[in-house]
């Protein structure tokens, strides 16, 4: 299957709003957190840590939704289910792209400045379905 | 257990800020959407419609998780983790409450024109778990 965002998905996924992940606790219920998100390819990232409970929850079931909505324009929202993986944020490269594109040139200083034990990780979510405004 | 908000997750709540609710399929996977919420007493409330997918899935497994956040100040967030029922909204009163709260004055007059097929519902949810900021 080859998956591809819609144009207006894709503009959805690249301003810079505010999503909710929704992720499974090891007993099946849902966990959900606000994260900044970006889109590599067809895949949407997240950047995390290591020890955060949604990643040890993606690491032991890696299906998740994500909602992503303009809240100046509340019908324009996605939401994206599909599968996680969790990989090493080399550099924090990640970490700084993102913090970047929602707090702007400079953003991505306190996540370079962060002491070595924080392990910066990417969540990369291959999406099996979008639904929502233009999907 | 005796439930209880915090003042300052109450606050966020009674806010009129998008909130996300995750719901699970029947396959145990992540539903995700975004909601209007108010607060009724120590539960939450979200106005929904028959035959939505949510509501399926609640009915069938009612865990549910839920995120709320000021996207002006993205550190006021809470997620409210726990179970939800849902029951019928008589005379649509919680569609046209959540409605101004969100919308304003009037801002409930669209559901009130809405055709009688259309059975809308509230989703009660009674939370186990409160984490985020001053929760």
């Amino acid at each position: 299957m080859t998956f591809a965002f819609s144009d207006s998905a894709r503009r959805i996924l690249d301003e810079p709003h505010l999503a909710t992940l929704a992720t499974l606790f090891p007993d099946g219920s849902p966990q959900t957190s606000v994260v900044w998100l970006g889109v590599e390819g067809e895949e949407v990232i997240i950047s995390s840590q290591r020890g955060r409970q949604k990643v040890k929850n993606i690491e032991a079931d890696p299906r998740v939704s994500l909602s992503v909505c303009d809240p100046r324009q509340p019908d324009r929202y996605i939401e994206v289910r599909g599968t996680a993986t969790v990989v090493e944020d080399t550099g924090r490269r990640t970490a700084v792209l993102l913090a970047e594109k929602y707090d702007g040139p400079g953003g991505g200083v306190p996540f370079l400045e962060m002491p070595p034990e924080n392990v910066r990780v990417v969540l990369r979510i291959a999406p099996s379905r979008v639904t929502g405004y233009g999907a």
